[in-house]
């Protein structure tokens, strides 16, 4: 039976509110089979996506393998920080956590995509996506809003 | 007005079949207004998203500052290959082209988001998605498969 794409039509039952978790997580030993797999750059790290499973992409961040492997074993998205050169447990600093629903790799193995349950917004300006410099005939316009006030997000 | 959010519910109305390619190009110098304020990584690139309509998530790849031109300029969208370190012309040998439906640029201008009419397949392996590798409690297993065979897609 093809595990994901059960979980991949139940995903998109998901609404923003009620989500329903649906993600298990492997075993350690099969986790770190599937981290073997996965080709890491130079910097050690693979591109992250987060997608809601209203099918909104919400943000593309970095993940080395602990930062996978974290968010492969605990169901809680993890990323790693380029700029802190650290592990970013999503969330941490302003609640917005990211709860895992499903999580795919692509083709060539170096990009994982993951469908995710929100809390609050994904981007750091308190926009629900990080996607949001659109590209008009008159340049780059805003395509949305801060949903939360910056100071709101890291204030508390 | 919010050009691209018009756009964007607009696109999202598009269903795969009967696509209408809204993308109206800017002229030259907004592209290069644009392209000044991308934050391309040490190797001169960055992440490029590719997403259907329907909201499934296609691709993932990279551009550098002449294929992010190309794309804006044109509609049609334009990669930078990481292993033939050239130009890569989504479709141009395979026939799988990408038309640009709407861009958005992330927050750290270091990402774009394309909502696309894809003809055809994404993925190298006939695969509608490059994102099929679905992680299961019992490892990796596939979430979908090949729509056209490889040879198809490359053999003509």
């Amino acid at each position: 039976m093809q595990w994901t794409a059960a979980f991949g039509s139940l995903a998109r039952l998901v609404s923003r509110g009620d989500a329903f978790v649906t993600y298990v997580p492997p075993a350690p030993s099969i986790v770190d089979d599937i981290i073997a797999q996965v080709k890491f750059d130079a910097n050690g790290l693979i591109s992250a996506l987060a997608q809601a499973p209203d099918g909104v992409v919400l943000m593309l961040a970095w993940m080395n393998a602990d930062a996978l492997r974290e968010t492969l074993l605990t169901g809680r998205v993890c990323y790693w920080s380029r700029s802190r050169q650290k592990l970013w447990r999503k969330g941490e600093t302003s609640g917005q956590q990211q709860k895992l629903i499903e999580a795919r790799l692509d083709c060539d193995m170096d990009a994982v995509l993951m469908i995710v349950d929100q809390t609050g917004v994904a981007c750091h300006t308190g926009r629900r996506s990080c996607f949001y410099h659109g590209v008009t005939p008159d340049g780059l316009r805003d395509t949305s809003q801060p949903e939360i006030s910056a100071e709101e997000l890291y204030g508390r």
